[in-house]
């Protein structure tokens, strides 16, 4: 079955998608970019959140909520924009017109305080099955937001955060594992995952990064769209991915960590590029965030990992593409 | 049940949704309009088109293609905008990804052509039911959208074109009477209906309409929603109503016009309101369109209807609403 970026590219080919004037960027990449007037980039991105598909009858509607819209903040913070506005369609069952939508408004609401967000509009429809679509329009300085596609052979690659956390929490959630202590916090990672805004805007204006994704489906997969956006291959080292650390009492679950960081979905962490000559000041922190350069940018257009054995091989997409069947 | 309006007004009080600066329009009208500059204002709204609630499986996936992107587009018609950019989200359930999807994209493309509207961004996710979310972007002076709450009592109330229109071709659709010969004009109401752009942005440059709503549930309830936001009742008159002409051949079906107009949905005309200074101003055709003056708002909150008789009655919105059983 066709993956999700060529039915993209058949839509862009079936329905106008590019002109000049305020359009500066179309589909194709995290977000697009209107330049309204001089000084200010708008940024505007759009995305689903359907029951069955991104989140489950089983989740707790607030944490649902919460996550719907710092999935779609994601992809702002992935462009280096700060959200201002938000606009929520809702298709609604009549058995969640109650209690289970008050939860669900309440952890949309918890996300819009805590991202900066105000709702500016929608629509409502009676529907069989839950699903909302939100569009989030931010704002930047001119000129500022981090393509995918600004990589040039020989930047490095590096990433935000931990990788495999949310996968290895939504495991846990799975085996109905979310009451034990240790596993809050990789729950949490699952459940209420935190979209790199500040981190976002500072590796922007600095012009710290020369590209830039938020990693929702997966590194592998993630990484493999902005090297196609940028015309570029990638080198990859195992041994320096930050990849989940396993609780030692879920070792007799065993799950990979590295399989996780690289293919799993819904970190939200970012994947960005740095010309070498900024790389030196690329801090090893940036307010408690680790930030771990895990490779770098090459020409020729393929993606390789180098085994910790010193081995390399072909890494392909493997995360979260809904069009396709996971390998 | 509850109405789309009382769901609208709890998501307004549990979202934070009212802000100063660039928002001057929030939550509650047909779009939420942005100053994001001094000297335009852009104006936005979001859309669910759902297969099951908006179309069926039996409607051509050209004409719901070319409906869903008009649907949407409509609501800036009613502000007076020019629409400029849209975003599409799009579930597409596997079965639907061949012909019919290439059907669907090209009725968007032909309404996008004649909308002049360009495809900025989206998101494609695969889902057991098809449908579609658009947000659409357009633009106009700073200051000149109208409102759906600028009415005084006193104005008139105006409709353009005939009322009913796409409720008749939609009743000749589902009993099977497409192939018709006359049935073509009503049945193109119904499938791919024109929002009336010209005429919106004419309407809020003159300033001839001090508030303007699109009739996309059906009049009634539509009517509704224009005097509850301006804060007036209204006093319309079935014998102005410009009602759907049954031809001939049609009347077996025995379907009374005037329902029809009053309740029926998707005719995407403008109902606005014209203060009486300037109503002296107000042409009775506008480019082919009939502009028809219907009644006026008056100071106490309800809606009344003059039959032919000379009887008055309380008018009842009992057009479409998803949330609520048809009366």
């Amino acid at each position: 079955m066709a993956s999700e970026r060529s039915l993209i590219e058949r839509i862009g080919k079936e329905i106008p998608s590019r002109g000049a004037g305020v359009l500066r960027l179309g589909i194709g990449d995290d977000a697009a970019v209107l330049r309204l007037h001089g000084k200010r980039d708008w940024v505007v991105t759009t995305d689903a959140f359907l029951e069955g598909v991104h989140f489950l009858a089983a989740h707790p509607p607030r944490m649902a909520g919460y996550k719907a819209l710092a999935r779609a903040t994601s992809d702002l913070a992935a462009m280096g924009a700060r959200p201002r506005y938000f606009w929520m369609s809702l298709a609604l069952p009549p058995s969640r017109l109650g209690r289970w939508l008050s939860e669900f408004l309440r952890g949309m609401r918890e996300a819009a305080v805590s991202f900066g967000l105000l709702l500016a509009g929608g629509d409502t429809t009676k529907c069989p099955s839950f699903g909302v679509n939100l569009t989030v329009l931010g704002r930047m300085a001119a000129g500022q937001p981090v393509l995918r596609s600004g990589a040039r052979p020989g930047d490095l690659i590096a990433v935000s955060g931990k990788l495999g956390e949310a996968e290895f929490g939504l495991r846990l959630f799975q085996r109905g594992l979310y009451r034990k202590k240790d596993a809050r916090k990789l729950l949490r990672r699952h459940l209420q995952p935190e979209p790199r805004l500040g981190l976002g805007e500072w590796l922007a204006r600095t012009r710290m990064a020369s590209a830039m994704i938020d990693i929702s489906d997966g590194l592998s997969t993630d990484l493999a769209h902005l090297c196609e956006a940028s015309r570029v291959g990638a080198r990859i080292r195992a041994a320096k991915i930050p990849a989940v650390t396993i609780p030692a009492q879920w070792r007799r679950l065993d799950l990979d960590p590295l399989p996780l960081a690289l293919h799993g979905g819904d970190d939200y962490e970012l994947l960005f590029t740095v010309p070498r000559r900024r790389a030196v000041r690329l801090p090893k922190h940036w307010r408690g965030v680790p930030l771990t350069v895990i490779g770098e940018t090459v020409r020729e257009k393929t993606l390789t990992i180098v085994e910790a054995s010193g081995l390399s091989r072909r890494l392909h997409p493997r995360g979260w593409d809904s069009f396709r069947q996971r390998g």
